[in-house]
Parts: structure tokens; sequence; C-alpha cells
């Protein structure tokens, strides 16, 4: 009796659970009436993007076989060659590139960081923009510290001649691990200078990022003017836990360092930009952008290698659907925004002296993970009206209109011309895992997350393209 | 000149991605007056759920050490006397079993699907509940077909005694990957039975997956009463193309099929329930659940450890921030939802003979990822009611409650009484990828994903308990 009833169960069963999958197609808020045109065209957007995954294909190549892609560097190079390759070959109405200048440096050979007494290496990367150790390394006590203000409260009595480690953790109960690395970053992009000034020879930080693992997450740090500039790098989490335990144990041991980076001249790069010239008003200009530097591990695949790939596959889509925009469209490829970001800031410069007239800029560069909002910095009239585009997007895509957003290569623009910006917001959870360590690589990104990002902003540039701010 | 500015830009550049990140921490509607008190115990529960990341410790052992739990498995008795060993430890009020009998069905040794012109095993998994192949294997040509429909219309004369081949892909244009699935799973669940009537010998199908890989996705298959069972296997996607490749060059190439499964008789099994008392209405019940049985290959990760493991740390939320439930709070880990749905169905007997007071049953059992939103079956001022909590979320967690949703698990619980159910929904993009595959194992889980989860359920029974419906 039992067994035979397992027929009909099992039924019942599929039926359920195809009705409960086939309802999440629904769109969130079915009251506001939506033009049918672009109700069509938008899911032409998404339906072309997921089914042609050329995002992927393009992010691919980028990660894969030109690699990483930090600012003077030979992948640099290639990458702006490459990036103006395939643009002319998708034959967009204008490519070209903008001459600008970028630091340029050079990690040199691998790092070393040991635990004298414990004989121990530690699995570090140097900071970005960091000077080198002496060619024999140093060699200090440690000093651990939380906060910047505690060098201040320790002084230069305690500091002095001491390697300082910066150990606070990224606060892991903040939703937005963006929220939680800004929180923490402080300790990589001011903690070196800070030590410096009280007589400190070298830093180390726990990593900014939210794994537990033992991979290091470089990034760049600042010198102050006119402080001597010493040697920092990150440890792994996991050996940033181990030296705190030693610490613990001896708070006398001494650390090796040893770091072989340098800063060469600065090198000539460029900016890359693709148009689809506008049919009615082609003087006013709509940014799409990302960037195209990334730093010197890993892939740059999530940073930002897809955020680039995402704004020109806008273009290619509006293409592909003929979709002729009123205004023109631009995708850029921002040169240097790890180390500089002197292509955000030549782009504003232009922008001001040849006196275009941007409507708004749109920025990807928080990864390529699934959609779930955009950030606006516009008057609050624009961004009800972009809330009132929501219920054009699927309930699994965008989600929110937040106030507040950009990026850091088009905020310059915004700054010089007082152009609004738009960021594009993913869900962040996966981000910082790998941000700036050789774990942002191609295989990280999943194809349709990536590719609904592309959709998404299309959708959002699309009807931004039609109905203006 | 150019060089001394970098000090500055750095500076500017970090300041405004720190405002961008910060500003994500922001509510999707801060019109809404929140109660304040609900305010701050939703904050602890998010905190204590990302801080101690137990749910994840209790994921970690369930697949690492006991590993994949397929109805009368020994994983199934092991996950049963662990999970019931974990809420006593736990010192929820009551902890109990109930006892069920549950198919028995045993894939047996590896299955063999050949080529046989080219000499070639392609990847593959004996779909659920398949019957073997004489122990020789049975060898035949092969009909390519998209549709269920494709059987009727090639009819007996071209059926019979081939293996008939359903190769229609899941669809990739739509963006909740469960409609993808739903779309495209009755090839596996009804083309055996189908392809059978007209004569078939055996069945072979493209694996339903969003992946483009040859891991084989397994799941259920059903046979009608009355029909001769055939055996039926999955391909892995990419194994599925060679075979379509081969057939367009020569469509008269033979199949070796070699299956070994067995059903043996009903074995006993149980679901396992753990209680907090209610303070108020002990008599009202709130069931929050998922399904400790898995199919058999990979670890049962997110299909669905995660959703028991999460069902149980609700409690232990509750409990640990000192949370006194008004209603009775169970966490119930169904047996048997992949093969007969046998645990879900005596929960509802038991209900109804018992005469229990069921007010909501809730379910998570769509994957671990970031939770997007929940689907809700119950009248309108109900789900109207839970969508004037969503401000309650942050806007990177629960963004929208959808009309319709539950689980095949509490659906029967529905149907015997009428119990409102709720479906978990998190984020889709990668859950088809590893279903029902060696891949849906511990590491494709994001702690913070997972966690987020825990805490997005624990927040809405919370609110649930306290307001009623």
């Amino acid at each position: 009796m039992i067994k035979k009833k397992i027929g009909s169960i099992i039924s019942n069963t599929l039926i359920f659970s195809f009705l409960f999958f086939s309802n999440c197609e629904q769109k969130i808020n079915q009251q506001t009436e939506l033009n049918i045109e672009d109700t069509k065209i938008i899911k032409q957007l998404f339906d072309e993007a997921l089914t042609s995954r050329e995002t992927y294909e393009l992010l691919d190549y980028l990660t894969n076989k030109i690699g990483h892609r930090l600012s003077g560097s030979k992948g640099a190079s290639e990458a702006v060659e490459w990036t103006e390759k395939i643009m002319n070959k998708y034959d967009f109405d204008k490519v070209y590139k903008q001459d600008l200048f970028v630091p340029n440096w050079k990690r040199g050979d691998q790092e070393i960081v040991r635990i004298i007494d414990s004989n121990e290496n530690l699995s570090v990367l140097a900071l970005g923009m960091s000077v080198a150790t002496p060619k024999d390394g140093i060699r200090a006590k440690i000093i651990e510290v939380e906060r910047l203000e505690d060098i201040e409260s320790l002084g230069r009595e305690n500091i002095e001649g001491k390697i300082i480690f910066f150990n606070r953790p990224t606060d892991q109960r903040l939703i937005s691990t963006g929220s939680a690395y800004g929180g923490a970053v402080d300790q990589r992009t001011e903690g070196p200078s800070m030590a410096a000034k009280y007589g400190a020879v070298g830093v180390v930080i726990r990593s900014i990022g939210t794994a537990f693992d033992d991979v290091p997450h470089t990034g760049v740090t600042r010198y102050e003017d006119g402080v001597k500039k010493i040697p920092a790098a990150a440890l792994g989490v996991k050996s940033a836990d181990r030296l705190t335990e030693e610490l613990k144990k001896n708070s006398n041991i001494e650390l090796f360092m040893k770091m072989n980076c340098k800063t060469l001249e600065d090198a000539p790069s460029h900016n890359v930009i693709g148009e689809l010239t506008g049919s009615e008003f082609p003087d006013q200009i709509i940014t799409i952008g990302g960037h195209i530097d990334s730093w010197d591990v890993g892939q740059g695949a999530h940073d930002d290698g897809s955020g680039c790939m995402q704004s020109i596959q806008v273009l290619r889509l509006f293409q592909k659907l003929g979709i002729k925009p009123k205004r023109t469209i631009r995708a850029v490829m921002f040169m240097n925004e790890e180390n500089g970001t002197r292509g955000g800031l030549k782009y504003a410069e232009l922008a001001k002296k040849n006196m275009e007239n941007h409507l708004i800029a749109l920025e990807s560069d928080a990864g390529a993970f699934t959609p779930r909002g955009f950030g606006v910095t516009a008057e609050d009239a624009t961004i009800e009206k972009f809330r009132s585009w929501l219920p054009h997007f699927n309930q699994n895509t965008i989600n929110f209109i937040k106030k507040g957003g950009g990026g850091v290569d088009i905020n310059p623009l915004n700054k010089t011309l007082g152009t609004p910006t738009v960021g594009f917001i993913p869900d962040s959870q996966r981000m910082f895992d790998i941000h700036h360590s050789p774990n942002d690589i191609f295989s990280s990104v999943h194809p349709r997350e990536l590719e609904l990002g592309t959709a998404s902003i299309a959708s959002l540039i699309y009807l931004i393209d039609k109905y203006g701010l």
C-alpha cells in the first residue's frame, strides 16, 4: 500500500515545487503602469545578455590571456590595445584614446616577512606604492595596535625603531561588506604614514578583507608629504592571527621584513573610449565606465575587468537590438583607478576643457555579482524618477535606488562639472574575500551574475537615454 | 609636479570610496515608522548570526563528517541521530522524532553509458528511483527528442526498442533559475515513463541544470502505474552535446547502458523536531524546516543541509538573545523530500490526528545564497502585513514579499490543514549549477550568505511570533 502511493506523492511534490519556482518571475510592484515598448526592450536586453554571454567571453580573454594590469605594466598596455581593438571590431561610431601619465610602481621579487624567533615565514604582499626595505631587509620588535589613534597614545618612545602591526579585523556584523572594508581600510591607507611620523621602521597590517584564509590583500598606501617613507605590507588573516598569538607568548619577538618594490618615472598610458553617437542630442553625453587597470596579483576579474567588459557590452547590446540612442553613449575604460585615479582626473579635465555636456555617468566597480540596486548622486526628482522605473526590473535583479553613489573614476566629473553619478551595486557578500588578492580571478565570476549586471546597467541607461533625468 | 599630487589625489579617491560604501547600510524605505525594540532585536539577530557563524559550523559537520544522506542510507540515519543530539545539547524545550517509512533506493555500482561506435564513455548518473538494466546492460539505437509530445508524434513505430535521448536545455533567459529548472524538469520526471509507454528500452536526459560543464545532475523520476519500468540516467551537459554531435554525423549509432540500481523494502526513518514552547500561546505552532535527506552524490550542502541548520539556528538565536516566543516554535528536519515526501506527509498527518493548531510554516530549501525575499501563501492581509515589515531588513538582504510560496515538505500541511506557508527565497543564480550533483558540497556555501539567511528567517519568525498573521 505504502509503496503504491509513491507515484502520486512524487507527482504532488513536483507540481508544488514547479508552482513555487515559476512564481519567482513576478515583478515587485505590478500596480505601476509601464510602457509596453520599454518592457519589451528591457526583456530583449536581458535575453541577449543571458544567451550570448559575450561579457563573459570578453572577460575570459582579458583575464586569462592578458592577466593582471597594474598601471605602467605590460598587461595594462595590452589591455588598452585590446579594448580599442574590440570596440573597433564592434564598429562603434567612435573609438579613441585619451593620453595621460600614470604612476609606475613595481613590486619586484616576492617579499618576505618572517617571525625570527619561530623562523616562520608569513603570507604577505607589499602594499601598493610602498617603498622597499634596505637590501638586507630590516629586523625589529613589533608593536601591535588596533587603531591609528593608538600610535599617538603610545607616542614616539614606544614606536621608534619598531615595526607596527595594525591588526583590527573588518567588522563582520556589517551587512554591506563594502562598509566593513570602509571601516578597516584606514590601517592600510594611513597606517604606514602615521607610524612613520612616530619613528617606526616598518608596518605590517592584517589584510582588509572578509575571508578567514591566509591569502594577503594588497591595495594602495599613501605617504604624507614630508614623512619618511617606510616599507609596508599586508599579512594574510591567518598569518596575522599567528603573529598575534606569538606576541601574546612573548612580546619581545622580532620580525624580519624584506621588500623589493620601486617606483619608476611616470609612464605614458591611456583611457580608452568607445561611443555610439546620439541621434537627437549628440552633444549630451552619458558615460558608462569601469577601470581597466588592476593590482598586480590575480587577474583583476571582479576589480574591475567585469565593469569594463559590461560597459562595452551595453553599447554592443544597443547595437545588436537596433536601439539608436538619442544621446551619445560612451563606454570608458578608465586607467589607474587603483593607485592614482589619473584616468578619472584626465577624463574630467578634458570634459571641462572641451566644454562637453555630461548628462550623467555610471560606474561598475563593485564586482560582477548578482545586481541588487543603484546608488545615485543627483537631485531628488531624478532619484524618484529612477525609482518609478524599478517595476521594470525582475525582483531577482535590481530592487532599490538609493541616494548617494558613484565611483572613484567618475567622481572627478561630478566634482568638476557637477555631473550626476550612479554606482552599480551588486551583491557584496563575496567581493572582499577576493578583492586586491590573488583570488580575484576569472573562475570566481559567475557568468549569469555578470550578464545580469550588464543587462541591468543597459536597461537603466536605455531609460535614461529615452526619458532624461 | 605630477608626482607631488599623488598624495592628495589618492586621498580624495579614498574619501569618495568610503562614502560610497558606508551609504550602503541604508534601509530601503525609511519613511515607515518602525518599533525601536524590533529594530534592536533584529540587529542583534543579524549580529549574532554573522559573528558566531554557528550555522556554518553545524553545516560543516553535517556535510564533511556525515556526508550525503539519501533516504534509507547510513548517512540519513546518522543525520537523524546527530540533529537530535545537537538540539538536545542546545537544551531546546522539547526534542523528539516522528516515525515513518521511506523508499529505499540504492544506486549500486557506478553506471556506464557508452557511445558504442566511438567507444566513448559519457558522464552519467542514474536518475533516482530508476530500475537497473539487465546484468549485461542494454544496447540500442538512439532517438533524440526535445519534448514529451515528440514521443507521441514519433509513435511506437519509431520509439520501440530504442533509447530515447531527451535533450532540451534549460532556458537561460529566465532570471529565476528555479523557473528555468521548472521548465525543463518534465524530461526527468515524466520522460522515462512516457518513453516506456511507446516501447523504448531506456532513457538518457540532458542534465537539468544551468552550468555548461560535464557534471551530471540526478533527481527523481516517476514511473506511471502499469507502465514497464525502463532504466533512465542523466548525462552531463557536455556529454549530451557530444552525443547530439555524434548523432548528427550518424543517426544509426548505438548506445550502451549499464545500471545497477535497486529498490529495497521501505526503511524505517524519522523526522526530527526541536521546540521552544510558547509562553502565551503554547498551542499555536510555528514551523521552520528544511529536509535532512539529500541525493546520494555530493554532500547535500545547499540541498538542503543549509535549510536544516538554519532552522535549528533560528531557535538557538532566540535562546541566545533571551527571546521568549509567545508561540511554540519548531525546527523540523523533514525526511525524504527528494524521493517521496514521506516526512512532510507524516508531519501533516500527525498534525491533523493530534488536532494541532498550526499558525504558519516556513521552509528553506532553495539554497544557502544571499537572501532576496520570501514567497507567502496566505491571505492578502497577511502578505500586506509582512510587506510592512520590509523596512526592518537591510536592503542587501530581504527586498520583497511575493504572493505564493512554500516548500515541498510544508505544502502537505497547507493541503491538510490550510496552514499558511512561506518559502525563503535566496539569490538563485548559482543553485542549479550544483543542485542534485556531486558539486553540491560544503565549499560551495559562503558563510556570510548562509548566516544572512538564518538571520533573515529568524527576523521574520520573530515578527510573526510577536504580531501574529
